[in-house]
């Protein structure tokens, strides 16, 4: 459960910070004339949504951590009633932003000429392959996910020990990024093209589809089959995303761009990525990363 | 004591967050033909003074954290002295926006029409009332809600038990709720007639107030009277507090308003909402909502 | 070693707050008749470079502090590392922005008239004093500087003792008050001429510069000597710092200005001030300031 949550978290962290920062940083390189600007409204809606899931994350953290530390199994529950209020509150969210997006403001998001941009993948995809056939694709690729990922999680723990990484960074850093390969090369084609506002359809869209709906919904559909799955990570990865959402509502908050702003981006994604590095897999054996602030009567919380 | 406090940051979350929020989203709904501008003037400067109030919040729970874990007595006077200072500070911030307001900007915060915008309630008042009936006024109401108070906090207590909810999710989410029902239809109203910088005036200038001269004021009232009440809130209730400045200073930040902005900031407060109910009855009596990071010597330091 | 951090501190706190505050409210004061323009750009570059810096301290300050508490040696190694690979990434943004500022987008921070701008003191130095005596000079200073700095250090200590303040408030507050008189001065003056932006260059300029150049450097160099130097600060000035770039960053992110954006700075200043003030020698002494959220098995970590 944790490699899941921690490959979620990844491909987030790889998309703002990564796939955006080099996609404004190559193409700020490829055409570094002037400075241009970029349509506002889609970055604007995307960043406001993920700043919600931040506060959820805080919330569910500081949760967590009461948890953890004083008061046994009524901090838990908390935590848990925490996680599935916040994951439907998100899921709320996500779909009221996809009405905003598609119905209601439909223009704001219309570029003037008739190229497809910004909306989710999953949308513009359906003219092309029909709902049947999408529908077929979606349920024969969960079967194979399910089945594949039993050994993903196996081979990462494998390949994390015989490489001597921590299994924190293998699914923070390493997965997303072969995972997320070909976004990435999307991204950065349309920014080398001049066309940023797709690829900030393409990062900040992603972004917001992994917080606000897929990991809520995880939450949600583990809650219905029993299982006990909290929203909540760990203090450095909790962190990590809401810096990461700062720092990007920040860069993208004047409405114009060039490669600096990608650079600043793209060293933060080196920052974050040093620190899972750096934290050793004996630490993470120890504790399964619940380190940090950390205090003292642990009682063996699962993660 | 806390049941004041509680009250007070009731207050500004709901003004923040669930005023605004439900004003945006239902003046967005009513009329959402286009992307509409408001006057950013107005809500920075509201803004910034609530970004130096979360600036002494979190100071103050830092200090008052350290007091409880750690170094009893002398920790306690640091938090104390720290609170009073910030007090003072915040005072000085709230009368340095008011002269900006109603001086030196006046211009400014004007509207290109003669109606009364945005400034605080108080002052737009005393033309109809006059100065002399107006203190008669402030001095009656001051010595009934004085008589008053000891009843509601009893009745708080009582209704958080025969109800089952904590006395925190009474004090924080109900009681403002009820107590801000007319500001809230207000601002709904003039959200409706497409007036939202009289209901930013509204939502804003109320919080403002409250965090910036309501609770200070009471921190040096209590100092005259030798009471010892600090500014801390604690984790939860100070989290809340910044996140709501933070979300809110990000949706504002673009000058331009639709439904969507509206629906987040309800979103949010439906989150806080929810952890504080979460939050259990059994907790809260266990030792005042000190928890959290909660560490071990707790020498049982009185909120 | 604290002492030198401290006062390295000190210095971006009071460019960011006191100086960039002072002159906004005194140039704001002198010449109030209107909201006044300034340069976006240039501060934008450097507030997403201050944050990228916020994010690094951020981290060493998670990663010393889960030193601290559990893991012993495993937990200081991991601390150190993280400092070391942080300083070569805020190096590298450093070196990133100036080639951007310097070479690829001259323009952009060439002001219309011909006057020298925002660029950092050394560079518009070079031309009047020629290379090989700008080199000379830079090494007799850290001669002189090297020499002097052992006495700073008693001076500091002796003074902190006789005066009955803390050592950090001495070094936070009180010296980098009197080292940065002479640009305090100068950004004064500029502003009274409504000159903002060359203020603006001085004070963010050498906040990035001390941020981001001059800490990454000193733990670079301390690596190379072999001395165990990381980056992080404590909670406090961690917060302080942190929060000081968020209201800054607030402040300017609408590109006008007025007296009160200058007076809100400088209430945070002052609020920062008497922190550091009411933080008693006694808690000083005690444990090197490791206080805040602290924990039971010290360990006896040095700072």
């Amino acid at each position: 459960m944790a490699v899941l949550k921690w490959t979620l978290l990844g491909s987030v962290l790889s998309n703002l910070l990564l796939v955006l920062g080099s996609s404004l940083f190559c193409g700020g390189i490829a055409n570094y004339t002037k400075e241009r600007p970029f349509d506002r409204k889609q970055s604007d809606v995307n960043l406001s949504l993920l700043l919600l899931g931040a506060l959820c994350y805080i919330f569910a953290l500081v949760f967590r951590r009461s948890a953890i530390v004083g008061d046994g199994n009524a901090g838990g529950g908390a935590a848990l009633s925490l996680s599935r209020s916040c994951s439907i509150v998100m899921l709320a969210a996500y779909f009221g932003c996809l009405l905003f997006q598609l119905k209601t403001h439909r223009r704001l998001f219309e570029p003037p000429e008739d190229e497809a941009d910004g909306d989710d993948d999953a949308v513009s995809d359906t003219p092309v392959i029909g709902f049947a056939s999408a529908f077929a694709w979606l349920v024969g690729m969960t079967a194979v996910v399910a089945v594949l990922s039993d050994y993903v999680v196996t081979t990462i723990e494998a390949a994390s020990e015989s490489w001597g990484m921590s299994v924190s960074f293998v699914s923070v850093i390493l997965l997303p990024f072969v995972g997320n390969a070909a976004e990435h090369a999307a991204a950065i084609i349309f920014a080398f093209k001049n066309k940023i506002d797709i690829t900030l359809g393409i990062t900040l869209g992603s972004s917001t589809q992994i917080s606000m709906f897929v990991v809520p919904l995880s939450v949600i559909v583990a809650w219905i089959k029993g299982i006990h799955m909290d929203l909540g990570f760990e203090l450095l990865e909790t962190g990590s995303l809401v810096m990461s959402i700062l720092v990007t509502a920040f860069t993208l908050q004047d409405g114009t761009w060039h490669y600096m702003k990608g650079f600043v981006l793209l060293l933060c994604y080196v920052v974050i990525g040093a620190s899972f590095f750096i934290l050793r897999p004996s630490l993470d054996q120890a504790n399964g990363i619940n380190w940090g602030v950390k205090t003292i009567p642990m009682k063996s919380v699962k993660a």
